[in-house]
């Protein structure tokens, strides 16, 4: 099953874009994947096709007509998920990443202006979704990263040796830090065990650094690390499959 | 004074990308910001001209080297702030988007493989920043979403009518839902509030809407908000300035 996703988005020549280098284009280059991105105002009735409106109850911006998205999406739902990039939407996750890259691919909603009409929301099903607590100038950036995220992990894309495993948030910790040649540099020396050749002390260093660290850089996730170890119910926000 | 953005990159053909086209584009092309992308590599100083290494202690991939990674920094540093895009890193709020769009601008650093040599970090002024709980291909996406966030705020880019004071996050809490044209939309009509003409009535709705949203689907950034509005201390990875 070959992972497909689709972008539904006022501005598709943004697409494949980065999509196209490196890891990624090259498993798009193979048919890994494969990526269509469609205009939404392809979907317009009007003569200048228009796809917004001033928002009901005043102030700034356009907002994206739900009649005209929806016609969109429509043309193409398939049953594959549906996701909206807009920052009122669930915080992204590795582990919903994972689910995806796992299905057969996703649809996304890149909003662009003030967003989309809620009724949208409310009649069909879309999963919102925002990659981190801050604004963009659309959900374009956010698509990229998401199809970024999931693509590196569809089967043949990163390799064997790569296997992500012991990447961050995969145990819901933060990864160790990683040292290399040269030995010194600078003064300053790559850590004893590291080149001890002790396999178990290496992996107990790494295991300590990446526990080390999550709870010094990132308080939030180690509480919650901590909390699933000795079965706390988990934060609806952040840890919940989609609802 | 003009926002100078310089990314030190393996893949300098993926910038401008995305913001070449759009509210970004526009801004680049009337030089409202510049942007820059410089290849790591360029600082390699063997004829293979490598930049990686494999990981001390063992494992999979390739770990960036601290040396020539500093090397490629120092050629270009000049006060900017200089962040590096990783999972490792202070997630990134509004708050700092805001504060880098009111400065010089910034030096990017984008990660490949398993990352950066931790010692770069010990021995040069470097940011850390994850843009979300999941794992890229490299930075270069997340340096996109950076600048995006960024650019749009800078004076003349959006433009007066949309100041971005009422967007999510700005006020600590989710924008409240949008509604445009048509009133009727199978069967769902835009709340009567809104078509009030009532500005007092509609700015109170709008406010109960962005408190009620925010409760219920982040209550981690509904905490926070009330946390600070009694004068709770806030979380450090979260609301702190840079220390």
């Amino acid at each position: 099953m070959t992972f497909r996703a689709t972008i539904l988005t006022l501005y598709p020549d943004m697409f494949p874009g980065p999509l196209g280098h490196s890891l990624a284009g090259r498993a798009l280059a193979e048919a890994k994947w494969t990526l269509d991105a469609i205009n939404i105002r392809d979907s317009a009735t009007d003569r200048h096709r228009t796809v917004d409106d001033t928002p009901a109850g005043g102030g700034a911006g356009m907002v994206l007509r739900a009649d005209v998205v929806a016609r969109a999406l429509d043309a193409i739902a398939d049953g594959r998920p549906v996701l909206a990039m807009t920052p009122r939407g669930r915080p992204l996750t590795q582990r919903r990443v994972r689910d995806l890259a796992a299905g057969p691919g996703a649809i996304v909603l890149c909003g662009r202006f003030e967003g989309f009409d809620e009724r949208l929301f409310e009649a069909r099903a879309i999963e919102e979704v925002a990659i981190g607590d801050y604004v963009l100038s659309g959900g374009e950036m956010a698509a990229l990263v998401l199809l970024d995220a999931c693509v590196r992990l569809l089967p043949g894309v990163m390799g064997a040796a790569s296997s992500g495993d012991e990447e961050s948030f995969e145990s819901g910790l933060l990864e160790y830090p990683h040292y290399t040649r040269p030995n010194e540099w600078e003064g300053r020396t790559i850590p004893d065990v590291l080149r001890s050749g002790d396999h178990a002390k290496v992996a107990a260093w790494r295991k300590r650094r990446a526990e080390d660290d999550t709870r010094l850089r990132r308080p939030d996730l180690w509480e919650r690390h901590v909390g699933a170890r000795v079965g706390r119910p988990l934060a609806r926000s952040d840890e919940e499959g989609r609802s």
